[in-house]
């Protein structure tokens, strides 16, 4: 990895910087939380929750990061109006910052499920440092985060059969690693992009494209000439792709006549790719002939403008299209796999998460102070202090909420009385959950970084993976659901919502 | 720059590389012709047209790209089913490939308006790097041209006053540089990203954020104390915001009271940044505030959640609201500024262009072939063949139609005549042209990479953004329209229309 430039930032941070440091304050340690203040809503659906990711990338990224000498002349050449921006005392001081010293990062692990109003990381640093810090974590976090979170929805509908992240071509130019390695937290089986998959340690998955049929057409060998090359460089790992120029008419009776021959050869073909057409219709009318053909047992892989709800059509169509043709739908159904590139790389529909980093809290000479952001929307006024996040599981194992606390809460005490949860923003909403309604509970907030090193393990991306898929288990399912799903609970305690309701007073 | 690594690409760009190495056929001159199918569609309001923009990359990853040891070792452990996915002959000969070698390529230049079903890049490579190069090109060029057209909307509804491009926080990871240069040649003026910036040869903007604010208001001193503190180190951009606890009773007072003080020590103030609530109300009112204190040239910069639409509305409120407080909406407009984050930076509404890289012709052993791809869906099927790119002029001056020809007719005798424009798709839909319509034509494909090196120049920032405005004036207005926009015209000539027509009947 190079060494990654903090002048990937907003100008903003420097120049508040600087205000910090000529006041003296920039050292004083100061909380900022990362929360993101809703779900992505895809407009004909919307998501319940979210799946963390992109931490492993911000540890590296606050290991590595230096002004170097080349960044501080350039900041030094940056004018205002009547001088230079930055004056060379605040560049000194700019040179000499390690963003790991006095840095202390808690936060929810990669592939956790996370809500919204919860914060999902917590910084504490100098201020000055944590500033500057914002926009990198939030470039960082926000976008692996999104994708994560899409990947699960399309995995969640995809019957546990393997969904292939193909998006490298329609992403965000330069974004198509961290996009691939949260899609694969998120629930993607394999990615189509090699050096996604190599830095994730798992296998880049891939056939061919149409190009291949084209050229061996427009050189004269035609569909057959080019699935018969193909199937000749990979006689083991031979899946083709039929819908050059007619899947039915053509794609899958080629097709089969090269399976037939590798077959007589003493190889097992793989199977198909469809990418075009009506997808379910298509599905259930190759595995009918590939049956007949006496290739039960080769995949059908799908792909072309997939998403979550596409494919929760295409499988609801299968389940009652498929006995028309005489095909088991069960058993076709364990022979698909998903190829999704456009709307998971981008999440298609909700294109962004709205993850903020705002200060909560800030050390003065006599202590910790809660620091507030007074709004006209009440849902974006944070909520401030040093906290505790933890979630609630009810009798069942499943999540029921989450709960933010003042530091020094004690909850085991808490859960074991009449617990009082307060609506975020709305003072009329409170839910008493009973001792016998908590069967457990866990802090959510892990220690990454603390006392200027990296603390945290980052497992390889099938622990992630599974860890989603277990927080995934233990979520309500009409918190997973699709389309309008339940309103999971984040919620306060008594003493963190009179607190909150003091610092708006006072600033208003 | 760092040595980019060619493993950013899908898999199968390799495995059908190696089967054309495998026929022999890796080296024959092979074109591919980049294009996208529809214009970004945001739901609520659709493009009519879109800004190139991407190629620079381009061009700097095809003179840089090399297969190091290490991609090769990478590839080499790569196992299919039964043994290495790769063969070490043709590892040896993928360590070998510069991506320059036998490469051309020809675009539409950067800035400049292109559409959909006329290509905007043209590759003629050896047909294993001609595909290999197909993912990289998409990841490089798609998106940037997707960002450079909201740009170009979001501007376009500024009434020719500054944007700045605020994204960088909830782009894609690691886009931020590429999505801010697009912004920015599509028509934003400044961007807030340091790093792009820098690259871009344009100073970044920013002023602070609610952290400062925020900050002192907990250590003491209030929002009055933090202006004060940003002012006194910036005496002459000073630019405060106002929302942190209310525009209008706190902030813009504040605001007033130290610019007076600033005044009194002999510096000019800048202005004010709204950040939330009802921002043309907001803006009125604060203009009203600033005019009755004495300053009545403060800028102010409006930002939260706009987009091209919302810009719009604001101004149209400010049109009708200024005069109730006594406001001159003309001179309050001129004092506006905008800051365009998630919208921008995301494409938020369409988050995908939908371009593609097909072969559409490849050197047999008795000269050129054309390639074709038959789809169902009609609008897919790329037109075929070496091909010419011009654009018609009318009378006015004003792009009536991007017209492909194959690649050796000879347009200004076919301008001189009536010309016939024949629809891509709809056999049935033709448009004649008297000559006395055209007024002049111009070759759009221009040539950038030719014979192994890089033969175009890539202009500065601010003369791709004049292209990009010099183009957008000879579009009709029709055609600029936010919302349902008139579909320009990309025609094929009656000998395009007959070549793709003979190949798809011969396909199928």
């Amino acid at each position: 990895m190079t060494t990654p430039t903090p002048l990937t930032t907003d100008l903003y941070q420097l120049t508040m910087a600087q205000v910090y440091f000529r006041l003296g304050i920039h050292d004083r340690p100061a909380q900022f939380d990362h929360v993101f203040r809703s779900y992505p809503d895809y407009g004909s659906h919307q998501a319940g929750y979210c799946v963390a990711a992109g931490l492993e990338q911000l540890a590296e990224w606050v290991k590595l990061a230096r002004f170097s000498d080349a960044d501080i002349a350039y900041l030094a050449g940056l004018e205002g109006r009547t001088g230079p921006l930055f004056s060379a005392d605040f560049l000194d001081w700019l040179r000499t910052v390690s963003f790991l010293d006095g840095l202390r990062v808690e936060a929810v692990p990669e592939g956790r499920v996370v809500h919204a109003n919860a914060p999902m990381t917590v910084v504490t640093a100098p201020l000055a440092v944590a500033q500057i810090l914002e926009t990198v974590l939030l470039n960082l976090l926000n976008y692996p985060t999104l994708i994560a979170t899409k990947a699960s929805r399309v995995a969640g509908r995809a019957r546990g059969r393997p969904v292939l992240e193909f998006g490298l071509r329609r992403g965000a130019t330069g974004a198509g690693d961290p996009g691939a390695r949260a899609a694969l937290i998120g629930g993607a089986t394999f990615t189509s992009n090699v050096s996604a998959s190599q830095r994730a340690g798992i296998a880049p998955k891939g056939t061919h494209g149409h190009s291949l049929v084209q050229a061996l057409m427009a050189l004269g060998s035609g569909e057959l000439g080019a699935f018969e090359a193909y199937a000749d460089v990979y006689p083991d790992d031979c899946l083709l792709l039929v819908d050059t120029i007619d899947t039915i008419e053509s794609g899958i009776p080629n097709a089969i006549r090269v399976f037939e021959r590798l077959q007589k050869q003493g190889h097992v073909p793989v199977g198909v790719r469809l990418d075009s057409g009506d997808l379910a219709h298509l599905a259930v009318r190759s595995a009918h002939m590939l049956d007949e053909a006496g290739f039960p047992e080769t995949t059908i892989v799908l792909s072309g403008g997939l998403d979550e709800l596409s494919i929760w059509q295409i499988l609801t169509q299968i389940d009652r299209e498929s006995s028309r043709y005489g095909v088991d739908s069960t058993r076709l159904v364990e022979r698909l796999s998903f190829g999704v590139g456009t709307s998971l790389i981008t999440s298609e529909g909700a294109s962004a998460l709205d993850g903020v980093y705002k200060l909560v809290a800030i050390e003065a000479d006599d202590g910790w102070r809660p620091a507030i952001k007074v709004s006209e929307t009440p849902a974006k006024v944070p909520n401030p202090g040093r906290k505790q996040l933890v979630r609630l599981y009810d009798q069942r194992g499943v999540a029921t909420a989450d709960l933010l606390a003042v530091h020094d809460e004690d909850i085991g005490t808490m859960v074991s009385h009449q617990l009082l949860l307060r609506h975020p923003v709305d003072a009329s909403t409170v839910r008493a959950l009973e001792p016998a309604e908590v069967k457990s509970y866990e802090t959510l907030l892990t220690t990454v970084i603390d006392d200027g090193s990296v603390v945290a393990e980052f497992p390889a991306i099938d622990v992630l993976r599974a860890r989603c898929a277990a927080d995934l288990e233990r979520l309500d399912i009409g918190v997973r659901r699709l389309v309008n799903p339940h309103i999971y609970h984040v919620s306060l305690t008594e003493r963190l919502w009179d607190l909150k309701q003091d610092l708006i007073a006072t600033a208003r």
